[in-house]
C-alpha cells in the first residue's frame, strides 16, 4: 500500500507534466473537455466535472504594482482553470502603475495575444522579425483592442497619471512568457559575459552590472574558455 | 483597364472568402502576420501593415440591448481586425439587459470561449454532448471567469437587476455562432414542420407558430413528400 | 499486490479517458497506430496489436429503429475500434424507420460527417450559421452521397415507404454528438425554462412540458433567482 | 476584355492548384464551409452555395474491374464534390472482379482509410513500418470494417467467387494514393534499373521486363551514370 | 514494494509507446520542452532536464556500409534525444559506400526529408503520386540540397567511386521509414505470393524468390484460400 | 492586355505574400507538393514541377563572417527552394568566425532547430521561459547535435581558434529570426528610450547609446508622451 501512495504521490507531483506531451499548439479536443485532475489521474471523469472546473473569481479585484517595471500579470492558463486543458485559450488581467508602469519587452512563444484596454492609456508596441524590426506602436484609450502576434517582442506602458487595467485573451491553454530582459542578462547560470557583451554591443562592466541586477550570479557562466 | 478593374472588384468581393481557404482550424502564422488587404491582394506588404491593422476602438461603448432576447453581442474578428488572420483569436463584448437579458443557447463550431464578467450577475452554462447531455452552470459575479468548450450549447442570462456586460476571448479568428433556436425555427427555408414536430415533440401548429416568431416563412420547404 | 491491483485497476477505469489528453483534432500518429490497450497501459505494444485491433464485424446487421425518432446510429470509433485511435476518422451505419425515421438535428463538435445512402430515399438538410441561417437540403436515394461540415445542425430524415440505412464516414476519431432537441429540453439538471422559453419564444408551459418529454426533470434548475 | 479572358482561363486551369497551398493536413475549415468555385475564384460566395456542391450521386453503380488487376476505385474528393474542400474527408467505393480482383499494395500518403465490406469476401492486410514490417491481416465478409493506418502500405484482394463491393472513408479531402509497383517499376522516367535491380534483389533483366509491363520506358533514366 | 516496482517496470517497457497518444502529427510543444523520461514518468520534471537531454555525439563518425545494398542511416529522433519530443523534427546521417551505396526507395509516413550532401556524388530521385508517377531526379554533389515531399517514394544512390555522406532533416520527431522491397516482399508474415505476382506482374517463382531473399518466410500467408 | 500585365506584375509583388494566408504552423501538404511559382500563380502546375524546384546548390562554400558578430547564417527557406512551399522544414548553414564568432541572442518565432556541428568548437545555450530562466548550455564539438526549442532565445558561439561551421535543420518552411538586440535596440522607429532603460534597468544614455550602434535612430519615437 506504501508503493501505492508513492506512486500516487509520485503521479501527483508529475501531473502538470503528464499533460503536456498529451498537448499540441493547443488543438481542440478530442471529447468535449479534459479536466486536469488532481490526484494522478490523467483527466477527470467527465461526469465529475464540476462548474468549479471551468471556473476563476476575483480577476476584478486590483493587483499589486508595486514592483521595479509597476505592472502585474495575472494569467488564467490550464493550471487556473483545468478546464482549459485541450481548448486552446487562456486570458490575463494586467495591472500597471501610474506615470510609467511597464509590461516590459517579452515574448509569448506558443500564443497570439489579444489586449483590451479597461482603464488608463497605454503605450503599446510590437517589433517584427528580421531583417525589418519595425515597431508596430500606438496609444490605447480604454475601449480599445490591439493584437500582438505569436512570438514577436511586445510591450506596454501606462502613460496616464492614473492605473491602468487591460484584459487580455491569448491564444494558448500555456502561452508562456519570456521577458527579455531577464532571460537574457538574468538568466541561471548566467550567459557569458563575452556574449552578452558583443550581442548587445556593451562595455563588459556594464553586462556584470546588469547581471547583478537582474539577480543572476555574475561571472563566466557554465563554460569559460571563450577566446 | 477596364477588364482590370473588373477583375479587381470581382477580387475585392471575393476577399473575405478568398481567405478562408487559406486557413485551419486556426492555425498559427507562417510569418510575422498577414493583414488581410482591401482591395484584391491576399496578404498586405508586411511593410506597409501598420498599427490600424492590429487594433479596433469602442469596444469600451454600451450596445444597444433593446431586442427580443435582451442582449448584444460585438465580435471583433478577422473581419474586424486584419492582423488577427492566422492568428487563432478572436475578442468580444456582450450586453445584457437587466432583468433576464439573454444570449440564448448557441454553439461556436469553431471556437473555445473564456468570458470575463466586467458588470452585473449572469448565470451562465454549457450542456455536454450525448448521451449525458449534462448541464454545466454556475452564478458569475464581476471578475468572475468562465469556460465555454469548443462546439457545445451554452447561454448567459442576466439575473440581476442591472444591465451586465462581458468579455471573451475566443479560440479562433472566426468561431462562428449558432443560435439554436434561430437555425432550427428560423432557417430559410424552412426544415420541414414534420421534421421538426417530431424532433422536439411539439405538436405541428406550435412548430408552424414558432417559424413564423423566427421570421422564416412557414410551410412544407424544399421537399414536401414527408409521408 | 493489493496495491498494484488497485492501480491497475484504477488506470483501467480511466482509461476511455487517458486517451484524450493525448489527442487533438484528430491529428494524424507519431507511429503507424496506438492501439489504447484494455488494462491500464497507454499504448498497446505494437509487436501485439492484432488485426482485431483494427476492425469490427456486423455493420451490415440492421439496427432497431423502434424508438420515438424511428432511427438508430451505430457509431465505430476509436472505443469500439482502438486501432483508430490518432487516426482522425470514424464510420458509422445508420437505420431508419420507414415513412419518417428521423435523425433528428444535431451537430457533430469534431467532425464533418460523408454520408451514403445505401437503401431507401433520405431528406437531407444542414443550416448555415449565424446570420444567415440557410438550409441546405436534397433528397438522396441509394447512391447519393452528401456532406455535412463540421459543427452545422443536421439531419435525415426517411421520406420513403421502405426502411432506410446509410453508411457515413466521420472525421474525427471522436466525433461526438448533440442532438438539439435533448440537449436543449432534456438536459441534466435541465435548463432553467425561463431561458428556454425567451429564446424559443414558447410558453412557459411548453416548455415544462417539453422538459418532462425529454425525461429531464422539470423546475428551475440550479439556479432560481432569474428575475 | 482579351485579358480578363486569358487571366480567368488561367485560373481556371489552375484552380485545382489554387486551393492547395491554402490547405494543411486537412485543417478544420475557418468557416462554415468553402466550396471551390469553377472560374477563378478561390472560394465560392456562401450565399450561392448550394446542395449539389455538396453532394454526388451514383454511388451504388459498380464500376468495371475488367483491368489487369481486377478492381477499380471511385474516390470522391473535393475534386468531386467541390463542399469537401478543408473538411478533411473524403469517400471511395472500391469494386473487385471475382476470384482474386486486387487493389494492389498502395500507400495513401495523406490519409488513414476506414473501409466496410458491403459484398463479398476480402483479403486485406497491412505492413507495419522498419524495423518489423509485419503483416496484420484479415478476412474479410459483409459488414466487417477494418482500419488502414495512414501511410502504410497495404492491399485487399477478393478471395470469393462473386464479386466484391466495398465502401470507404479516408482521413483528407486529398487522400492520394500511391500503387507501389506502378511507382517503382512504371515511374516515368524511369528509376535507373540497377536502383531498381538492388534494391529488389532481381536481375536486371527482369527489372527491364517489369519497367516494360508497367508501361514506363525502359532504359537508364534521366542519369546513367551509376558506376 | 514489488508491485511498485511491477509498474515501474511495466511504464518503462511502455514508455517508447506512452509518449505516442499524446502526439500528434508533431506539433509544437504545449510547454518550453517535455524531455521524455526514463523510469516512467511521462515528462521530465523541466528544472531536471539538462543540457543531456537535448544533445547527442558523434554523428560525425562514418557508420559502415558493409551491407546488401551498401549504406547505413543513423537517424536522432526523439528517441535517441528526448528533448525532440515534441518538437516536429529530426535528423539522420546517411552513409554510402562507393560505386552504387544505395538507399533504397522508401517512404517516411510522417515527415518531408531536407537532405545536405557533404561528401560524394548522389543520384536521387522521388516519384509523385499516382497517376503521374512522375521522377523527379537529379544528381547532387558535396553542397547540395534536395527536397523529398512527405510519404512520397524516394531514394539516393551514390554514384560516385568514393564514399559519400549526407545529412538530413526530417519534419517530425519520428518520421518512420517504409523500405518498399523488404515491406512488400519481406513482411512478417509474408503476403500471398498471389497478390504479388498480380500486382508486380511477376512469375510467382520470382516472387517466392524475392520473399525467401528478404528473409520473409514463403508461402501461401495466414490465408490461404484465394482462388 | 496592359492589363493584364499588370495584374500579373502585382501578383509578381505579393507571391511572397500571396502563399503566407494559405499556410499553418507547417502543415503538411494537401497534395504531393505545392511549388509557389515565379510569375503570379498560386501553385506550380505540378507537372511543371522540376528538380530544381525541390533543390539548392552550394550550402558547402564558407560564407564570409567579417562582420560585428562574426557570424553568418545561410538560410533555405520556402523562398530559396520553392518545393519547402507546405512541407514544414527548412535548413541553415551558420558560419562562425575564429576566437568568438557569436550568433547572437536570437529566437525562431516558428521552428524548434536541430543544430550539427561540421566544423570548431561551438558553446551553445537555451534560456528557458519565465520564471526560471534557467540556461541549459553545452560546448560542442564535431559530430555534436544540440535542439533549440521552439520559441526559446538561444545562441551559439565559436569558442576555439579555427573557424567553424554548422548545419541545422528548422521545423518550419519559414522559421522566421528575431536576433534579440536588434529587436530590442535598433527597431525602426525606435522603442521609447524609457521604455528600454526601465525594463533593461540601464542608465537611459546608455540607451541612447545602444540605438545608434544598432543603427536605429535615437530619440523618443512615435509617442513620446511618457510621464
Amino acid at each position: 500500500m506504501s508503493a501505492y501512495r508513492f506512486l500516487l504521490s509520485a503521479f501527483t507531483l508529475l501531473l502538470p507534466l503528464a499533460s503536456s506531451p498529451a498537448s499540441a499548439y493547443d488543438p481542440s479536443p478530442l471529447q468535449d473537455f479534459c479536466v486536469v485532475f488532481v490526484n494522478g489521474k490523467f483527466c477527470k471523469d467527465p461526469k465529475l466535472a464540476a462548474a468549479n472546473d471551468f471556473s476563476f473569481s476575483g480577476l476584478n479585484i486590483p493587483r499589486s504594482t508595486a514592483n521595479r517595471v509597476g505592472s502585474n500579470v495575472t494569467l488564467l492558463n490550464a493550471d487556473q482553470i483545468p478546464g482549459l486543458n485541450t481548448m486552446g485559450i487562456s486570458m490575463a488581467r494586467i495591472d500597471y502603475a501610474p506615470n510609467g508602469g511597464l509590461n516590459p519587452p517579452h515574448t509569448h512563444p506558443r500564443a497570439t495575444e489579444i489586449l483590451l484596454v479597461l482603464e488608463g492609456t497605454l503605450a503599446v508596441g510590437f517589433v517584427t522579425s528580421n531583417p525589418d524590426n519595425r515597431l508596430i506602436t500606438k496609444v490605447l484609450y480604454p475601449g480599445d483592442v490591439f493584437v500582438f502576434p505569436i512570438g514577436l517582442i511586445h510591450f506596454q506602458v501606462n502613460i496616464g497619471q492614473a492605473s491602468a487595467v487591460a484584459v487580455a485573451g491569448l491564444s494558448s491553454q500555456n502561452p508562456g512568457a519570456i521577458t527579455i530582459a531577464n532571460a537574457v542578462f538574468g538568466s541561471n547560470p548566467p550567459i557569458n559575459p563575452d556574449v552578452l557583451a558583443k550581442a548587445f554591443q556593451l562595455d563588459k562592466n556594464i553586462v556584470y552590472y546588469l547581471q547583478k541586477q537582474f539577480g543572476g550570479s555574475v561571472g563566466q557562466g557554465p563554460w569559460d574558455d571563450m577566446p
